[in-house]
């Protein structure tokens, strides 16, 4: 499919996170650990349990052959279960009735999809730290050096870059931290069957539920979150502030970077970015990844929120519109996240230009306004400010 | 202006909130607490201070002359400013100069809009504990009450009316919890000065920055966030998610309501909703404004997200749109959380529809099937879940 | 309400435009227009017809009580109603069942947005020549003027300062194109009665639509769009186009006024932009309020949107929730046009760093290339394609 | 990638016409085109042409790698250029200079997404016209079946099922004329070269775009598009609208389909819809996708209209974003189509179960009332303008 635009601007690991196969195999380990759990508690036998566990496994299945069945079923999880109904019954017939038992298709795909999501926010925490780490050093290397202040993109007064470092570094602390309370709240275990009761587990749904939790290592909901996607959309919110706070380093970088201000520059890779007939180009890609990230992100919150008044016990439209949003905002945050992991522990900082380009301005300026205009103090209190937000970031940070 | 639209779905004490009035007060406070506390640390004399102080009351100021000139001035603040310098020195000409002093128009309007947005999440979070507390009621009562689970917009099987109720509570009762987390992080004093350095205050800027969050009982920021948005947006994002929260009852109540299902009905005020030449109309005015909020809110979450990439110190556009965006956000989610809290307490349930509908789908089924369809476990599996989930709720929620 | 905000970026004709007064006036102008068409076609008696247009006067109605008891209705148009009735029944007693005969609120309200909107439209139309023109005369006068071409926030190559005007008229001049095809196709008379058939008008009401369009100078809708909103919402996405185009302007002309790169600027009003102590400071508002609304305004068209599926004949919550985006959408959209249209005339242009920019970039390549990189022909080029575009879009714009 | 959720909402033909093999091959078309317009001029030599045309055959091509490479390069076409320059090299190294003449990666990339646009507006315009059709036919056959009106959710008077279909239809007929006028205006070639201006084509540029444009069948466009979008983003919004038109459909028939409502009904296929165990559930699944489709597609064209704001002459990182969100709407307008055209001709439509609905709501009025309130005449008037609408439409349509 659209991989060719999506690959540009995602990084491989989330593109095989979220990947047919990956997905597949994340649905097969629910109906697994659902099969264990069952046979654990006694509501299907131990040797069905053993069949199907001992099917669960991703390369026996034609993962297209599923992908391509779903929309005529309406869900992918019904050619799946199909599949390994079959399967299962090659080896083992008593085993099939005991295949997804008491479940519904929604079950296996959101615990699926907390599953592979689980994976893509591991990569991003990592990411966020790397990012984070490089600005919190550069801003300990750049405490003092002096650039200009900008509002309304014209100059206004004078900071250090280090000020601007940690000024950039504070939301991906805060991100990081407000990402780990997210994250368990809405990693949950789907199950419900039908319609949010387990009616068909026989009193011993919250049992399996326990079990299977445990097993996946995934939250405990308190019931079926089939229609309140509040902790999942939650998270999803968290990547899009993520995401604006990548974008904003990445807009600054690209405004600092520009020719005519040169203050920063990323890395030149060898026939990356620039044309070979225009050697002056540094084309800021990684940054321009994360714009672009930035720019698309707040749409898939905007879905995910536009679609949480899901009908009853199991909406016609906004679920799956949900499904089909929710990989393409890990991705683009996965992304924004890794181009600036790339970029800022390699950034080119030029602090002679960022004080050519605040003499420039004082030499506008008349004599006297010039010199009230830029003074040793204003260093000096930017410093100030991000030695103490360095000791608070560090403490957050580690 | 556009009141005429908004007003239709907003609560008047959102409205008044974030009124010309109200917002022109805060600033007020804003500008009296930074004379205040500059005052306490000697960077201004007490008797300038008193001054101030003494003239910081709205009804001192042509607020719609502010309003007026804002937009030439390319802020707010400055001809309130403005205004507050002539007035203050017509007493006392010394003072004029510390008005305002080492500040920027954002930190003003940042730290208002704080102001105005706490009173207006007190009001919300009353209502929304109003809704909860009818839902959690409403379980109780209704906690063996059968009606139809439907999924896909058709019958699937049985729960009750208790079980449905608990799965609207539970969302609210997290948001609850949710915005009681974030509001702290998001009602921050503002206070950077020109360029995030309160470089003009003399190393005092710390000193004052503590006083004035303790005066206006805001959370002290770590450092200025004139561009680092993402502790403000969290708050927007938690507000979305609420409203979506609320949509989702709004729309099953809706549904419920048709004619054809009858199983709820909001309660009809005299001269409200139905006109009279169709007595049967019971139309569900107060869902309908939640469902509203619920389509209009994830667009502003949007478009605060979509402006976090804010340039440099101070963003050219994006913090004026974000200003913009907010208090519709905020007003639209309080018009819902206004709305629910109306219609919950006395909505009209109807157990005999709720059964007559069972029976009717019951009716179209072969007998064999019929029997095993419907039966009491079904209803005992949604109680126990009620019951659970009744306990948990009530805990997290008193 | 939120006046503070939007009028800071919205512009006063607007804000009239879509006011309380200004929108009762339309309403009433709706019902005037629906007695004299009725009367026409004898439905109703033409003393009563005399009576009610006697009515119709803004100036004899509480406007702000119509907007005050609006949510309690659930519609704005029934305090109206009522309160003309009360009024007409005041002289004549038999006219009171002749108000508003055969009529729903939406048609009422439908119809006076559409009236709101044309004035809107004018003005905004008058605002974008405006801003064309200014354009075409740059263009004219640049067609030669040297200057970097940049891609990816880097220099490319170099163009002319010409040709990057006429590339900003274009979109304008095709906007003012669409704009005036997708109009009437929006400005429709809505009228459909309660349910779309005008059953209460005794087969009267095609003819007594044909009147009312006529008089009203709005196009005779095929049939009542009450739920199919695809003609409005197409004119909505218009306004989104056109701030978008308005938007990239203002992006430009906010990078090239940089102080580093000083290319151009917007004119400083006295008083207005720069703080005093500050006089390098020439802050771009004009174009800081376009860049605002055309990030505002994309959420704005989603909305409008995503509310398109209204249920059956008239919606629950949609239909509300579009016609409290609207106006503001119209009015972002108007702000951003009378901002350039203020800021275009009159920008600032400086061929001289054009110049020096250009070789500034020249001079840090190696001898060679900086030879083949910039030379004439690229100039001749530029103003090549100005001229034909100039003669194109003069021919397009008067 | 993620094809496994949204190749569930889209359909396969849509699915291959964004898919990496016709893109890759869509921007061998251009390079094909270029090589023989350039020839033709005298810009490149003949047997450069021939070696370019002859090598530009996908299955020559490792799509893979292509995909692969084209992060670190920062565009699609840099790996495609580079692999074609390779491989004509093989055969003919005085052709190598002559590939990709005076091109840049966007002029490649914006017509190849034009030629792939086309295929699928085909498509799109297909089903779109098969689903108006029979919207029509069921609009002859019902023009006098009576059903109930229903405003706010509830029940308000009579209309005939007739008069829904043509209301239902009005706006797909709408939606293909408007596409029609919007298509060609869109579907433009590209061409600048580095920044727009043709400049290394030696004044032949005009030519070499005419032949171009003629030979791909696309507009040819007044001058490049790089970065004004409005053309382009206004078919997205035209993708937007019909969407929403269908979407509004899909809704109306996912209420009738209830149960208790039971007024029509999408055709079963065996296995398709329904689980085994509940018979009764028609699970409306083509009007589910048609749903989620409307849900989504708003988003993107927010998406759209939000980068048009692309920085000078080539954007960093709004052109990449537009990218990726351009074939997600098409996609998902194409899979709304698609579903709406394959269930409306199937549709199930139950007359008895129309008028037992109203019988039930005037059996709920007091006797006097419900005479009044149901009669012939409500279902005349509907067929009257049912008639007329159906002359109306089938002269657009056809």
């Amino acid at each position: 499919m659209s991989s060719i635009f999506e690959g540009f601007l995602s990084a491989p690991e989330a593109l095989l996170s979220f990947g047919d196969r990956a997905f597949v195999q994340a649905m097969l380990r629910f109906e697994a650990s659902l099969a264990r759990a069952q046979a654990s508690v006694g509501l299907i036998p131990e040797s069905s349990a053993q069949s199907i566990i001992g099917t669960c496994k991703v390369e026996l299945f034609d993962t297209a052959k599923i992908v391509r069945e779903s929309p005529r079923a309406g869900s992918l999880a019904i050619p799946l279960v199909k599949s390994l109904k079959e399967t299962v019954g090659l080896f083992n017939p008593q085993a099939v009735a005991h295949v997804h038992f008491g479940c519904t298709s929604q079950d296996a795909i959101d615990t699926a999809m907390a599953l592979v999501t689980r994976d893509a926010l591991d990569l991003i925490e990592q990411d966020v730290r790397q990012s984070a780490g490089a600005l919190l050093a550069l801003a300990t290397l750049h405490a003092r050096t002096p650039m200009l202040a900008r509002t309304l993109m014209q100059p206004a007064s004078v900071i250090s870059f280090g000020f601007k470092c940690v000024a950039w570094a504070a939301p991906l602390v805060r991100s990081l931290k407000r990402l780990r309370a997210a994250a368990p709240n809405a990693l949950q275990l789907q199950l419900g069957g039908t319609v949010g009761t387990l009616s068909s587990m026989n009193g011993k749904g919250a049992r399996v539920s326990e079990l299977m939790a445990q097993d996946l290592g995934l939250t405990l909901a308190p019931m079926s979150w089939h229609t309140q996607r509040d902790e999942w959309v939650a998270l999803g919110c968290e990547l899009g502030l993520l995401t604006g706070s990548l974008g904003k380093i990445a807009r600054d970088i690209v405004l600092m970077s520009q020719f005519e201000v040169g203050e920063v520059a990323e890395e030149v890779e060898l026939g990356r970015g620039g044309p070979p007939n225009m050697p002056h180009k540094h084309n800021p890609v990684a940054s321009m990844v994360a714009i672009a990230a930035s720019q698309r992100v707040p749409q898939r919150v905007a879905a995910l929120l536009a679609v949480m008044p899901q009908e009853h016990e199991r909406a016609a439209g906004a679920w799956q519109a949900e499904l089909a949003e929710w990989p393409q905002l890990v991705m683009s945050a996965h992304g924004a996240a890794r181009a600036m992991a790339q970029a800022l522990p390699a950034l080119q900082v030029n602090p002679q230009r960022m004080r050519s380009n605040i003499d420039a301005v004082a030499a506008s300026l008349p004599k006297a306004v010039a010199a009230e205009w830029f003074n040793a103090n204003l260093v000096e209190h930017a410093a100030d400010i991000t030695a103490l937000q360095l000791m608070v970031l560090k403490n957050g940070f580690s």
